[in-house]
């Protein structure tokens, strides 16, 4: 397989400056030539080099230890070129409200790359790196890969430690991969994985037995002609959990609960935090404890639903997102509005479960991007990856 | 040893029915007249036998099932001889809200008897049985222990299941066992507790070391002096933990919330809950999720505080309760104030760590009881029993 090198990450980190992907560059990688290069998204905590997590609060905070991931990375034959642009605090799904301004997309400079991870998205659709990571919380790996068209894999729940990683709602975040090769990719999850997990070998789709929430998922109507199109070719059946829809509900307030108490020790800060971020944080402020104990509850419930449905079925398939990138211009201000909802209406289920999911680049709407989403059973993240590869073929 | 029999333990039940300790008498008991007798907490649900919670809402309740402990009792040769008194949802400290009207002290039938397993205690007390199983949340079973004069146990959260215990407040429910004798309430533990844990022997008390958390506890005069007597004889040193006294509120928030969302379901039915039950759950409704998610929090960091400190020491000893048991007529109608706090002041701390802790009724105060409280390391819960048995002598 032929590798970005080092340098050419570097290089390339300089010359695409302008998509606003790579938002700091770790010149002290060019020391380390002969590893593998690899991209950090920036809300997680790299020794020695700024971590800004895409705020003005944090714009000059270099932080004194490495995340987990980081230490593994290293020990394993890989140096940081450089960090990734954020939506602020990872708290958004179109990376418009950075302090380094919007990250821009590959295929369109005018499109949002989604977010939060989507510098990370943008950086390995540019080819900087083959590989960079991201952090997932209610889709914020899946998004962005689906608008820019690169894989975005989100592991099984707690596989992969957050420890050093800026906390969103720790009930759900997650550390993930994106590439635009399931193979580098996997080398680096193998990496990160805190467990030893059963390893596949499949080699036959036709095997595959896919489960087609119909009903359940957003779709417009070119997502939707492309995706029919597209899982015609596999063994799939119709499933029917459109019931499991009102547990959006609980999936928002363990979310914004969790998000307004990790930042409430910030509160004389909020003025200097992007207005949707704000907004969003302060709503969390409303939610009551007994709420937030229902919507654990409702978590489980929906749990056991879906590990039911999975005795059946190898996956739950999907399109990533309803729709493909919208214009920059066309979010700006209401990042937390319809498109917010739009965006994640097809990634918080697994996200609420903490099943392993991932979006794969298979859908081509008229030049743009969209991506696919399965959803496996927790700890079988490696079929779902085996199978990602088959159906990348 | 001796042992009281299942018949011994019916016939003593009608005779002392005027206490309100037992009452329900399951007779079908005398059919095992060869087993061990044992009373339960009318909050664990007993199979075939009426479980009411100490309400008028689930005053015809029978349940279908077992809870967990009764299976592991009754395949242990144990027969349940009837059900103890409790505060209604085991939601108050006085045992004087309750369907069945207050339990009442062996000791002085006008004073309270503590609660909420004050039934289970003034039952032993009563030698009805040897035996009987409480639950503790914030010190129910540690109090009545104190004001009835007898052993209460609550042992390290999570080692006994409460599967089929009717929830207070999940994250500090615990069942527990009561007693007048250590070596029967070992026998009882061992047959309920769900992990192997350490076993210790221990002969000489000089060894021990104890922590006397001064400032920290309340005590009145009389209390304190007797206590200060009772210790002057072992191996103590005074420590500081008077910062952890506004871990209260961490407590409170917890306890409350939960207790809101579990009776959430049954609003409808309030109007039929005891009022101080019912002020106590409408409060727990006005916390936000961030100050439950801070309390878990604060819970965290007072358990690792504690570790450390009984790094140096095996246990802490305190007064279990700063009184001994008031009238009867004095707390009605005013369960849920200041007598609440008053009487779990020196009970909450083990229950919001989690860690073991017995009352052993050591103190005379002019021919009333009140118990001297030893906290101990988590799964040291044998170590806890051992020393408590030196002290009884």
């Amino acid at each position: 397989m032929e590798e970005i090198s080092v340098n050419e990450a570097l290089e390339k980190s300089y010359k695409f400056s302008d998509y606003n992907a790579v938002v700091t560059i770790n010149e002290d990688a060019e020391k380390e030539k002969d590893k593998k290069p690899i991209l950090i998204k920036d809300i997680i905590y790299t020794k020695g080099i700024k971590t800004t997590m895409g705020s003005k609060v944090f714009f000059n905070y270099i932080p004194r230890e490495d995340a987990r991931v980081i230490t593994l990375l290293k020990r394993n034959g890989y140096t940081i070129v450089g960090k990734t642009n954020t939506h602020e605090f990872a708290s958004g799904v179109t990376n418009t409200s950075s302090v380094f301004g919007p990250s821009r997309n590959p295929i369109n400079k005018e499109l949002i790359t989604g977010g939060s991870s989507g510098g990370s998205a943008a950086a390995v659709k540019l080819k900087i790196t083959d590989v960079a990571l991201g952090t997932d919380t209610a889709g914020s790996i899946r998004i962005p890969a689906s608008l820019c068209g690169v894989i975005g894999f989100r592991p099984t729940h707690g596989l992969i430690s957050v420890k050093g990683v800026f906390p969103l709602a720790p009930t759900f975040d997650d550390v993930g991969i994106m590439s635009n090769n399931v193979e580098k990719l996997k080398e680096v999850f193998y990496i990160l994985s805190e467990k030893k997990i059963k390893k596949y070998d499949i080699n036959n789709l036709k095997k595959v037995k896919f489960a087609l929430p119909e009903g359940f998922y957003s779709a417009n109507e070119s997502i939707e002609n492309k995706f029919k199109d597209f899982i015609s070719n596999l063994e799939y059946e119709i499933i029917d959990i459109n019931n499991l829809k009102s547990a959006i509900n609980a999936f928002v307030t363990i979310r914004y609960s969790e998000a307004s108490w990790i930042h409430e020790k910030m509160r004389d800060k909020f003025d200097q935090y992007f207005p949707d971020v704000r907004r969003l944080i302060e709503k969390g402020f409303n939610y009551y404890a007994f709420e937030y104990l229902n919507s654990l509850k409702t978590a489980k419930i929906v749990r056991r639903r879906l590990l039911m449905i999975l005795k059946k079925y190898d996956f739950i398939i999907l399109p990533t997102t309803p729709i493909i990138a919208p214009k920059i211009e066309d979010v700006i201000g209401k990042e937390d509005g319809e498109i917010r909802s739009i965006l994640t209406s097809n990634t918080w289920l697994s996200s609420l479960v903490g099943f392993p999911s991932i979006s794969l680049p298979l859908l081509n709407i008229n030049g743009y991007p969209a991506g696919v989403q399965l959803i496996g059973k927790p700890y079988e993240d490696d079929k779902l990856l085996e199978v990602s590869k088959l159906l990348q073929k």
